[in-house]
């Protein structure tokens, strides 16, 4: 066994859980994606997720003493101070104690943080906003979450919930959101708000490619398809979404005055949402933030989470509470 | 003559003038209002500033090297690293340079800062977000800004736009906003708001006591007293706007999640807007913060910025860029 100094890092998905090592340069020595396969709930998720790191670590040829530290990021909400998830709907958790149950395998200090967050931090330090010292990362997916990040350090807000800016009201009369406003910016441009419109437009009879799906499975991303394909119906709610994008992140920037916006999530894979969603804001940020403030893609893929997970560890002193 | 280290302190707004002298400990010595009377334009008024500040320090004993450095208070946009009024519609100022024309009377350092922000400043450290680590300041007036107080410290953002937050969007299908958007949070709940929805019902002919008024005359203070007076209309008004300041907020609260929100202006005096504002606030924000951020009227009274001014000075290391 070589002498090693490593973090480990977790990112805690709903579909599937990806696991690192991180020496003390920084550097990745190793990576592994494994199906998250929740049916066994939380305690088998993180003793899978354990078992992971156990690989990896075999794999570098370090032993367990080697492991200084573990970074986790997991979806949201969570009390990251006292370790606990406290409801996660992809994962189905409730009130689950993460790092009591992963400290069954692993004596280390261990950090959690919310996805969101994490990814922000990734980007902020490693990714499209590196150097940027005040940067907000917004995530278009099932959900829209956002972490941000000021003088380079992850901003918690004053009871652990700022950036819950996916429940900005953009407009106030509009469809009813999960937590129970109205018109939120994810009611409005989510990947859920864009299945539920073209549901809606399904059960109304329009003409389109998408009434072949049965309207109960559909999601972003048949919408996202036929949009390519070029149904006129899917086309509409792309561009709909991509507009209610542009109006959130132009809310996000009067807000903060981030140096760059970095959007991650189904939205800025290639689909014409984002290319939309920067004209919008444009043409409605207040100047100069109209022209000042960049929107773009996240850089590190999938991987935003996973380096913010282990910079919460590598970096923990400079994430303040305020 | 005795020997002094004074902060001279200045608001500079549409009608009036405050001045006051701050000594080392913290102690107001003097203060004094006058009118801006700003027809002679900006040269007159920065003048009338100055020998205000000059009489003051005459009344405390005080010679002219006592005084060490000015804080100010201007309505912005400004840049106050080059000491330049971008704009200030209620003076009438365009690329006014403040710091220069002030520092022909007086050599000493010389700090300008938005007056919502001073008032943001004041609040936090001396009002009513005392001893908060994260508190924004909201000022419903004419028009709708704000000032963020994070770490004790002034936020600036990135660009030194941070908390425009009356340029959010709250209906994105709303009427027009100066800045050029649609519903933004001013165009739906400040003065100029509430006055423009008087002008409009009494345009279509609505009964109501405003009617009285000639409509170009008409402000948000008619409509508050026909509202006070029992004015179906006028109270309908009200109510409107108290709920669209309530989603404001919200969208604040879910942006900074600071200990409190302090509102300032026109709207914080006792005529309903407030409580209408706070209701909205509880059934709209998204738990746990529809619980946890109060939401308070300000303390300081007229005196919030002129408070902030003179802490830009003598916490002036404690005034971050980011």
């Amino acid at each position: 066994m070589k002498t090693f100094r490593l973090i480990g890092a977790l990112d805690i998905g709903g579909t599937k859980i990806l696991a690192g090592l991180i020496d003390q340069q920084g550097r990745l020595l190793a990576r592994r994606r494994v199906e998250t396969g929740a049916t066994g709930g939380a305690e088998e998720v993180v003793a899978r997720a354990g078992a992971t790191l156990n690989e990896l670590l075999c794999e570098v040829g370090a032993d367990r003493a080697a492991l200084q530290a573990i970074g986790c990021s997991v979806p949201g909400p969570l009390d990251s101070e006292r370790g606990v998830v406290i409801f996660s709907p992809n994962l189905g958790w409730r009130n689950v104690p993460f790092v009591e149950l992963l400290r069954r395998q692993f004596d280390v200090p261990i950090i959690i943080e919310d996805d969101a967050r994490c990814a922000a931090l990734g980007e902020a330090r490693m990714g499209a906003a590196r150097g940027a010292q005040c940067a907000v990362y917004v995530t278009i997916s099932t959900g829209i979450g956002s972490g941000v990040v000021i003088g380079g350090r992850l901003y918690q807000g004053a009871h652990g919930c700022a950036g819950e800016v996916g429940h900005m009201t953009l407009d106030s009369k509009g469809p009813m959101c999960a937590c129970g406003n109205r018109g939120c910016f994810e009611a409005l441009a989510s990947g859920s708000a864009i299945a539920a419109r073209a549901r809606e437009a399904i059960m109304r009879g329009n003409e389109t490619l998408l009434a072949r799906y049965e309207p109960t499975q559909l999601t972003a991303n048949e919408v996202m398809q036929a949009a390519a394909a070029g149904d006129a119906l899917a086309k509409q709610i792309i561009e709909t979404a991509g507009e209610y994008i542009g109006i959130g992140l132009a809310a996000v920037a009067c807000a903060f005055d981030p140096e760059v916006i970095v959007v991650g999530g189904g939205a800025a894979s290639g689909n014409g949402l984002l290319a939309r969603a920067r004209e919008t804001f444009a043409a409605r940020a207040i100047p100069p933030l109209d022209a000042l403030v960049s929107i773009v893609p996240a850089a590190l893929g999938g991987e935003s989470a996973l380096w913010g997970a282990a910079l919460l560890v590598s970096q923990g002193q400079e994430v303040s509470s305020v």
